[in-house]
């Protein structure tokens, strides 16, 4: 018999969420059972959209139950298995995080299987970030979603985040003129300083769609959204005929402050813009591609990931409340095992 | 010399046009200089989108300047020319109405170069309608726009207007369930019974949201925006995973009401919903298959077009404020040659 604890949502949030809304929970788990693989979690991923399937009503994945567990990206150890193909030592990404066990079954559909980690000489925790579904994101927005052209001049919002810095990241190295956006002074040097994007402004410094032109007076052709609202209406006023804006999440909504709406619909017909929502799971066949393309410029410390770190579950919800409240950089994690 | 009267702009409308932001002139022409063909409209028509462009800024065409003559789709008699491949008598489609006579370049790159009409035993208008401008954005917009796909639920705003008619119409003879708002009892009565729609509904009856979910309450696939504002935001509550949007336009947020912005962006990730703009100036390669397919169907009857007529250039101004007012029925025309 082994046991772990697991983080349970015990009340919706109303606005920004308190630890109050979370609880900590011990689980116990027999061995495993035919088909299935139980797993320590080593590190797990802290993500906004999760935020959004706090609230009751549709989301990118199920909500959340009132006195469920949470779950997310994680990466751990097979310790037991009774499935074909998973042995102990083995090392994992699946979406059970929120807890420090995972009991998984490898053979029921899901759409974001559980993938083994092959040992390549980069951090185990750049498998949930820049090579985990963090990065995949930004690749699929960028190359898939919105079909980055040659010469396009690219936006990104929450450019200091874990998906936002790996978009402007890899469109820079692309050559690609790439502008951010970010909420603090100190995430804007970290932008242009040390992620190579050609501006980027602070969005609490004035209306957005004053600082895009300010940092960007020649227009945008693709927009990759992290955050919703009124920057996705000053992107679409910024846009050049036929720009492309990829929706990847919209975190300035997930609060419930849906004060700014989108009133410029009509540039999206007059400039004939296309917007367009994805979510990675309808795009695995990319995968293999991106991780060809991807890993090599982590290993070689072209494409930079910075992250934010906490110790144990216990100190998950915390961190989550802060990373939403826009008090860290790069990719938020917690690490389950010292 | 030739002399006709045109109408100008004469003051932007704050809100609702009204007849006084318009005014009628009188214009000398000479004969026509090389490369020039003078033609005498016989009909024009009136188009919601003329409103967008009489606002300052950016529209989908250049905004008129104050002072300057308004333009649109017009069909007319060369009576005069100095151009080959234009022969007095013949009778050509342009962009010149708004005027009793047109002074036209065809050999001047153009969006929508003037085009020879062929006899072909449809009335005349028609070529402003259903076989226009007018019909070749429902053509546009369903098939290459929202690529219409089997099995789609069709939502079309502005059912029984000239574009919505025909687009709603395309989709039912298809087999495409096919719903439509309009404003008027008379007018979801009409898309019911003469245009063949599954259902319909009064916007002003209540929530567009709610409204739409009581006739379509399985939601759809794809909506064919005409109008912005409440509609569009229902619409992508509405939508079934990757939906598609094609905004055509958004004649509920040209006189300047932007008060309902779209607040459920999130919900273009979470359904991976694409939203796309598109001018009917950027798939004039679509023009042959389009009047192939939609010819027939006018000449049969099988597509309907309802009419709504003033005679003489005077009256333009006033039956355009009528059909923004949704006074209209169909495609709003007027007659310049009694």
């Amino acid at each position: 018999v082994f046991s772990g604890r697991e983080i349970r949502l015990v009340a919706r949030p109303r606005g920004n969420p308190v630890t109050e809304d979370f609880a900590l929970a011990v689980v116990q788990y027999d061995e495993p059972a035919p088909g299935q693989v139980l797993v320590r979690n080593l590190w797990m991923s802290l993500d906004p959209g999760v935020r959004a399937r706090m609230n009751h009503g549709p989301s990118y994945a199920p909500s959340f139950n009132v006195g469920s567990s949470l779950d997310g990206s994680a990466v751990g150890e097979v310790i037991a298995s009774a499935c074909e193909g998973f042995l102990p030592g083995d090392l994992v990404v699946h979406r059970a995080g929120w807890r420090e066990l995972a009991l998984l079954q490898p053979g029921v559909a899901s759409s974001l299987p559980p993938r083994h980690v092959r040992p390549d000489g980069v951090p185990l925790q750049a498998h949930l970030g820049a090579l985990g579904h963090t990065g995949f994101a930004a690749y699929v927005g960028l190359f898939e979603t919105a079909a980055l052209r040659p010469g396009d001049v690219v936006f990104v919002s929450a450019a200091a985040g874990a998906v936002g810095s790996v978009a402007g990241q890899l469109s820079g190295l692309r050559g690609h003129k790439v502008v951010g956006s970010a909420g603090s002074e100190a995430k804007v040097r970290h932008i242009v300083d040390n992620l190579g994007f050609d501006a980027a402004f602070n969005y609490r410094d004035g209306p957005v769609a004053e600082e895009l032109h300010r940092v960007c007076p020649g227009g945008i052709d693709v927009y990759f959204d992290n955050v919703g609202g009124e920057h996705l209406e000053s992107a679409i006023g910024a846009m050049r005929d036929h720009g492309r804006v990829a929706l990847c999440g919209s975190v300035s909504t997930y609060n419930g402050d849906t004060s700014k709406g989108l009133r410029n619909e009509f540039q999206v017909v007059s400039k004939r813009l296309t917007l367009r929502g994805f979510l990675i799971a309808d795009h695995l066949h990319m995968w293999d591609r991106f991780l060809e393309e991807v890993t090599p410029l982590v290993m070689s410390g072209q494409l930079v990931q910075r992250e934010s770190v906490v110790d144990g579950l216990e100190n998950a919800p915390a961190a989550f409340i802060s990373m939403l409240a826009g008090g860290t950089l790069g990719k938020s994690l917690v690490r389950l095992v010292p």
